[in-house]
């Protein structure tokens, strides 16, 4: 597959600019103060479904011929990209089929099946996802939308960060250091092509959950190392096994490093966005804040842009966040 | 005094943009569903130091002339008012004395005089803080900055209005009802001004807590009375005891009529916006949502915005709202 270009992210903005919302670049006196720096949060969890996902799913879907599209499209994911792929499906009057974990969040599967998905559950111990996914696209004739090794899916997240930049240039900054939280790495090498092509010398850093720091070893590697299985971490939207190709391919130019933060970090990261910026931001969408907050990165006397890339959270584990405080 | 006209909020809108920020006009599938109308929600909460009433102030303290406000302000509140003509005098190079009650929040005390502000405290039973004001304001020849009674301050709390002109034009959308929280009447006022003139056909209701519901009074009775002392209301930011002449004097001709809501409905509109929009609504800041998610007026069909006025609410009382669904 060839790597998206900034002409493929330009032409990402022009399809979804129908179906996203642009979201607002945020900042705080508070965390200027705190921090030492001037720091911009992008609040991608006030996007249409409450994640940054939408963006990619429907460029995807969008760039589809009709034709390939017109008995529906698959998907697994456990998450926003779930619901991301139903909301896009649904835009273009087709049928989405999405693999779940039967242990998904039901608040989840019900918004996928509010939106009009067939939702297919299994068992993650004893099945492979992979496997399932791929027999119901055959046996349906269903393209699959990936969550983001797809240079289309990773042109779609582009976008948010060509927002990112429009808004810098209006208010006169030039980024030193843009964050963004990673996983598959999509949203990531999305913002690294988007910003690196307006501002050359910024530093674009992945955040990922501590002992779950894939793209700081494949990055440190030369090459893709997954994570051991097993881990935890509050951040249920950080928990790919491995990085994607496409964004390894891009972030091993496109990244500076790599930077893993830990569960409490994240925690402080989202009672920081309540409180100062008034977003709900989901444990992985904090993640990059967190990097930020809790002095993983220096950032003092610099421009800094962090993406809070999601607000799916249950009311009682946010309610348990901002408890801890005390 | 005479009464602020659509030249005076577009003069506002003027001199307020290098210091406010431009909120969204968010909207969510889910909610236009619940409705089954178009709601549109100002997130007022998005701005900066968590409420609209950075507008007023900073809009009054501008229109002075230097000489006016060399040796500072004044104001009272025991909330965002307070944060609002602290953080807008320190805007204009000037000191800002604030009196507030001995026992408002450490929270707001403490970002009164990290914003440079000087807290003076009184008995809000046994001293009277009208008297207070007065004195210090004369003795150092202070200036007032009025919460709402005060042509200025609803120009700039009408900006708001006019923000939400715009993007209803740029979406094609003519508004059938707008609904803002409402206590001395400023914002709901200053809104009025705004889309009316715009949307001549708009109802404007403005909305405060039932057993405090002097406007829908005032209106009823056509001349102003004022609330029972004692009443008690999660809407802590909805307090006043009397509406303002100005805005009643808007409102008798501006306002369709006045909505009362319940805490609990405040509560669960509350929780909607963390759960749809992903914002932090305070309890005052939610009760134009609570008006239309309530049913307190039937909004079927009909194209609706809802301004959500302030974000400023303490953790534990956020959890406890969160909590409240279970």
């Amino acid at each position: 597959m060839d790597l998206p270009t900034i002409k493929d992210l330009r032409d990402a903005a022009a399809r979804l600019a129908p179906h996203v919302r642009r979201t607002p670049l945020l900042e705080s006196d508070a965390l200027n103060a705190q921090t030492g720096a001037r720091l911009l949060v992008k609040a991608e969890c006030l996007q249409r479904f409450g994640s940054f996902k939408l963006r990619g799913a429907t460029n995807c879907i969008a760039a589809m011929s009709p034709d390939v599209r017109k008995n529906g499209v698959a998907a697994f994911s456990s998450g926003n990209h779930a619901i991301a792929v139903a909301a896009a499906a649904r835009t273009f009057g087709v049928p989405a089929v999405i693999v779940m974990p039967g242990d998904a969040p039901r608040a989840k599967t019900h918004q996928v099946r509010a939106l009009g998905g067939e939702v297919i559950a299994y068992d993650r111990v004893r099945e492979d996802r992979e496997i399932i996914l791929g027999a119901i696209a055959r046996e349906r004739g269903l393209p699959i939308v990936r969550p983001f090794d797809d240079p289309f899916v990773i042109a779609g997240q582009g976008t948010c960060g060509l927002e990112i930049a429009d808004d810098l240039t209006a208010l006169g900054l030039a980024p030193d250091v843009a964050l963004a939280p990673a996983s598959g790495g999509g949203l990531a090498s999305g913002l690294a092509l988007a910003l690196r092509d307006r501002f050359p010398k910024v530093e674009i850093y992945p955040v990922e959950p501590e002992g779950h720091d894939d793209l700081r070893r494949s990055l440190a590697a030369g090459a893709i190392v997954e994570n051991a299985p097993g881990v935890r971490s509050i951040c249920d939207a950080l928990m790919a096994q491995r990085m994607g190709d496409l964004p390894f391919a891009i972030g091993a130019d496109g990244f500076a490093d790599a930077i893993a933060v830990s569960d409490d970090s994240v925690r402080a990261a989202m009672r920081a966005a309540f409180a100062r910026l008034k977003i709900v931001v989901e444990p992985g969408g904090a993640a990059a804040l967190a990097a930020v907050l809790s002095g993983a990165i220096d950032v003092r006397g610099k421009t800094v842009v962090v993406i809070a890339s999601g607000g799916n959270v249950d009311a009682d584990v946010f309610a348990d966040v901002l408890r801890d405080a005390n």
